[in-house]
């Protein structure tokens, strides 16, 4: 029996998961996938394997991950059999056959990210859970001009949490901008080699203390050479942080 | 006393309401407003006339209003206890001072609705409630071409609820198109001088059709001239509408 290999893309609502990871008496997005898909393919077990494991609270338009199995189950079966067990907050957007050297994970050349920041006095029912609210006034000009001085191969050691386990804080920035949604409401992109644990997070955190005259604009770049996380800002809140695709 | 007159700028979710227009012992947006501003301005009574009533679940990111008073709070003291008192669902993202014969609904010369779709065969986590998910195959170049034909002063009387008091079916819609938000994710954009009951739903349910084949292109605007609702197809969910901007 040949062994096939599967790719999901997913989207999920962060708000209702403990995040990606498999934890025992915690709903996870990958302990959700991977109940609902031991019944869809009759199997006893089954692994989930994502491009990367969001924290708790993160959103993802386009998670990918890949499943090897001998089920003969067919594609459009997996697809509607897992959306219909998993339960609410997580779909399988397609379901794919793909090649036996895929993996979600190892085969990932970059990844984007949404960030999402809703700047006015006002709260916004429509984007609860969705954006971080910053009541404060901010310069989205010095913002996005001090987004475009980051890309760059760097160690960001200064912008990732503490407990990171990566052998590897060396990554290469590509891109990172601001993208206007509506009024007041703003997405900061970045798109990577990859990321360190909380990374966006604490640029984010970090980029909103330059918009707001806190930090002098140059700051994150000087931040990220002194290699020192206490010198960064907080790290932003899950609510706003979306994975927006993976690049293969 | 000079009156006063306050201009809002709201934003709801219109999922928690049962539609804008005060209603005994329903929760509405008007009647939670208007409770909210009791207390605030310290007043018996208030009067919160909106730029056009919206059907329940749909929702606003810029509903306008006016609210005449004799009161003499500070506007910022207005935004604030409004959304500390009108419970979830209601924001005021603004309060101005208008002038005296600023009137939201008299004085509004068009609007503009979005509403969006949501065109895949799996429903999305991150939309529930937010889009009309459509999992059928749409041809969303015949769908556009088919939004454009329809911009013109006319008799939208086949487009309007049966029960529609609007004593003039005469509006002129002056834009209607397609306006991609994501993968999948799109919305139809309709600005028009005004709109008549559920005139929005009742298009975007007709220009469904025809994006799915199921009605031959320019039927719309033949539709449109045998001046029949039953002839239209149907009326779209409140829950993808989104009253975008009033124009003054």
């Amino acid at each position: 029996m040949t062994e096939r290999n599967i790719r999901l893309l997913l989207e999920y609502d962060g708000s209702t998961f403990h995040g990606w990871q498999r934890q025992p008496n915690l709903r996870t997005v990958q302990g959700a996938l991977e109940a609902a898909l031991k019944v869809v393919l009759r199997v006893d077990d089954v692994y989930v394997k994502g491009s990367g494991r969001t924290d708790a609270g993160v959103h993802a338009w386009a998670q990918v991950a890949n499943v090897r199995t001998d089920s003969t189950t067919p594609l459009e079966r997996i697809r509607r059999g897992v959306n219909a067990l998993a339960g609410e907050g997580v779909r399988v957007v397609t379901a794919e056959e793909a090649p036996e050297d895929f993996d979600a994970l190892g085969s990932a050349c970059g990844k984007v990210y949404g960030y999402r920041i809703l700047n006015r006095p006002s709260p916004s029912p429509l984007l609860e859970g969705r954006a971080w609210w910053l009541r404060f006034p901010m310069d989205l000009d010095v913002l996005k001009t001090e987004l475009a001085t980051l890309p760059a191969t760097a160690d960001w050691s200064a912008y990732r949490a503490s407990d990171c386990g990566s052998p590897d804080p060396v990554k290469t920035l590509r891109r990172a901008e601001l993208r206007e949604e509506r009024d007041g409401c703003h997405t900061l992109v970045f798109e990577g080699s990859g990321f360190l644990k909380q990374m966006v997070r604490i640029l984010v955190g970090t980029a909103i203390e330059v918009g707001r005259g806190r930090f002098a604009p140059g700051s994150m770049v000087e931040i990220r050479n002194g290699l020192d996380r206490t010198a960064a800002g907080q790290t932003a809140p899950a609510h706003g942080l979306y994975m927006e695709r993976v690049l293969y």
